[in-house]
């Protein structure tokens, strides 16, 4: 038996009802990925005995590897469990060791009481091999028969990831020996998408079968992702290596990565190789950006703090914005955002700073400044970089998302494509 | 030709590869749940026109209204657009409106050299109806025969909320007169959902017929949903409101919130009404809580401001905590958690404050502190109020989010039941 691609169910009435969104799927997908097995669909269904029976053969005609989540809860009526047993001719049974597990944990959480309503939780189809989940208390089942696999999971987030990336994950590495694959990111920006697709049409058609090139922009940066299928994973680094050597002449001055996924962690190779420290100043990104700078582990390393300096008596009192400068331009002004990066720098001492001052909307500031208007300024030693944006199309979710994503940007472009500066 | 509920189809290997999050299935489901449109199924697809058209034949079967979303872009072969003319047994022409959209499309964005390009994304079925994207080049198209209506959308985010909300939302409620829904959300915290679900079994059981119940945890909170479905809004509310009454004495001794969604917006709706302010000083968080207090728009009213002190100088030099406390009790120690609370208070002059230490892992900090621990405090006017979590099972990104939503949920557990405190 190989296994070469999976589909994901979905179970959740309130991921249906746009309650939840689902990021189980997204998760399993990338681990799945990583082993370099292809999601060929993902379905997402009601808590319906009749609707998962239903999924569970659309998916099994299309693959061999099915992994479910959610619609295993307490209060809920197991009709994954009574699905599952059906596309698998087998029925339900308490299992005793489930039962004293489920007992357990109820115990270590001083819930003893509750063992009776959850008691259901330890039935399962006869011929399910139980994986255990130390997070919850709805167990992970595994069946199998006649060439079909379906892991059948809770819909937790915090349950489903370590039962996938530590237990599920390794028996399918193993059980097929599954190929290698090497991922490269390369981020390009201020090159558009299909400008960008024109220039390298020509390197694009040749890379080898083992190579797939997917195109992924996010804001005015499009995320080049190569990944590299084989047996051996030296090689394929290697081959990578190799391949990407004639694309640097045709983009190298718009690339500001060649090998990371993400703008936090670009920002932290970049910041840690030249032993620089930043801080952040925000007003309408109100804390996102020192957020995703956090989101990295080990950015306690160059991040020395940040201020969300919402009112205006926080930017005069704390970051010594001038009053009369607010006056003069207003608050949402390429003057203060600038003042607000200095003072930034001042208060915790590190050698680049960055501010944002706009108006996310969907109501305007007092200055009736326009819906979407951003100010934003780094601060790289004694210079100063001062950008302005207009994104009236963005909600203020996106907004304050999209905004603190492009101010790392320009932090990042400015350290690298002005590498002498600092 | 009525239509009671939807399909969803998303096309995009980047999703189904783990690339990108979908949040376009849970943005349309909202939206046609508010009009009491049902989603039954979301689709989530490849890139490939057979898998498309398979995908179309599929949700017809269960639904008479399917929505898509990606597969439209000008670097593809507009796949999608072959598998729905070919669902509709059509073909495709240059609309030349279309044609000349995208060209004022591209010079307002000083792109017009990229007009050839982008031209195939004026090809369209020639029974379509085009609806305008305002915010990129890729058309919505309407397309309706034999009782079945399809829209078809681009997949970016932004262009999709717009489209759905201005344009597909009003169309599909005046032309099917849809029912009225009211909804009511119930946040009930420190009470097991399986325990919940037994108390006000009786109550549940009782409910109309025109009333829905759903359970929503999240953390420690359970939110009871209830979604009432009539011909008359003001009659919806007025029923909803009779039908909690019996509740009340069941529950209301664990509610915070009778009526909102999201924790932030009860922290505005109970801080408005009591004339009070508040201000954040976090490290372990990353300024997780400020952004999450100001998600919501009108929070300056209220929030004055946010530090993260990341490193432990800034919470000595910034925040004003005892180094001596530090060197004591470790930086991860209730009694700095406290200490940070009221720096900060003095630092922004509220009547509230909150703070967060701990260690967010995967590394553990200078002190070997225990990954997943987390201290913080909650300062109102001259008291504080001190908490204490571990959450070893949570991932960096999820223990940040989860805090942060705890530390808010805290705040207002702390102002509602004790209500003479402020």
């Amino acid at each position: 038996m190989t296994v070469t691609n999976a589909a994901i169910i979905i179970i959740g009435d309130e991921v249906l009802a746009g309650n939840t969104i689902d990021t189980n799927s997204n998760f399993i997908a990338k681990e799945l990925h990583n082993i370099g097995i292809k999601v060929a669909e993902i379905f997402t269904i009601s808590d319906d005995t009749d609707c998962i029976k239903q999924a569970l053969n659309d998916a099994f005609k299309i693959t061999n590897l099915v992994i479910t989540t959610g619609g295993l809860g307490p209060t809920k009526d197991d009709k994954t469990k009574k699905a599952i047993a059906h596309f698998f001719d087998d029925n339900l049974i308490t299992d005793p060791e489930t039962l004293a597990h489920l007992e357990q944990i109820l115990i270590n959480r001083n819930r003893a009481h509750l063992f009776d309503i959850n008691r259901p939780q330890a039935k399962i189809p006869s011929k399910a091999k139980v994986i255990q989940n130390h997070n919850g208390t709805a167990p992970c089942l595994m069946m199998e028969e006649n060439e079909k696999i379906a892991f059948v999971l809770p819909g937790v987030p915090y349950e489903v990831k370590p039962l996938i990336k530590d237990q599920i994950i390794p028996l399918l590495a193993e059980r097929f020996s599954l190929s290698h694959l090497v991922v490269k990111i390369i981020s390009v920006v201020d090159f558009p998408e299909s400008l960008l697709a024109q220039t390298i049409e020509d390197w694009e058609s040749h890379l080898p079968e083992n190579i797939k090139l997917a195109y992924l922009p996010i804001g005015n940066r499009v995320k080049l992702k190569l990944t590299a299928i084989g047996n051996n994973k030296t090689d394929l680094e290697a081959q990578l290596n190799h391949i990407i050597e004639p694309l640097k002449p045709l983009i190298q001055d718009k690339v500001i990565s060649w090998d990371n996924e993400d703008i936090a962690s670009i920002l932290k190779f970049i910041l840690t190789k030249r032993g620089l420290s930043i801080s952040t100043a925000e007003s309408c990104t109100g804390g996102g950006i020192s957020r995703l700078i956090t989101s990295i582990s080990g950015s306690s390393a160059y991040f020395q703090g940040g201020i969300t300096a919402y009112a205006v008596n926080q930017k005069i009192n704390i970051l010594k914005v001038p009053k009369q400068l607010i006056n003069q331009h207003t608050v949402v002004s390429e003057q203060v955002a600038e003042a607000m990066a200095i003072g930034c720098q001042e208060l915790f001492k590190t050698d680049i700073s960055i501010s944002t001052t706009g108006v996310a909307g969907p109501q305007t500031d007092q200055y009736q400044n326009e819906i979407g208007s951003v100010y934003y300024s780094v601060r790289v030693k004694n210079k100063s970089y001062n950008y302005h944006l207009h994104l009236p199309h963005l909600d203020r979710e996106d907004f304050m998302n999209f905004v603190s994503q492009r101010v790392l940007q320009s932090v990042v472009e400015v350290l690298v494509f002005n590498p002498n500066e600092s």
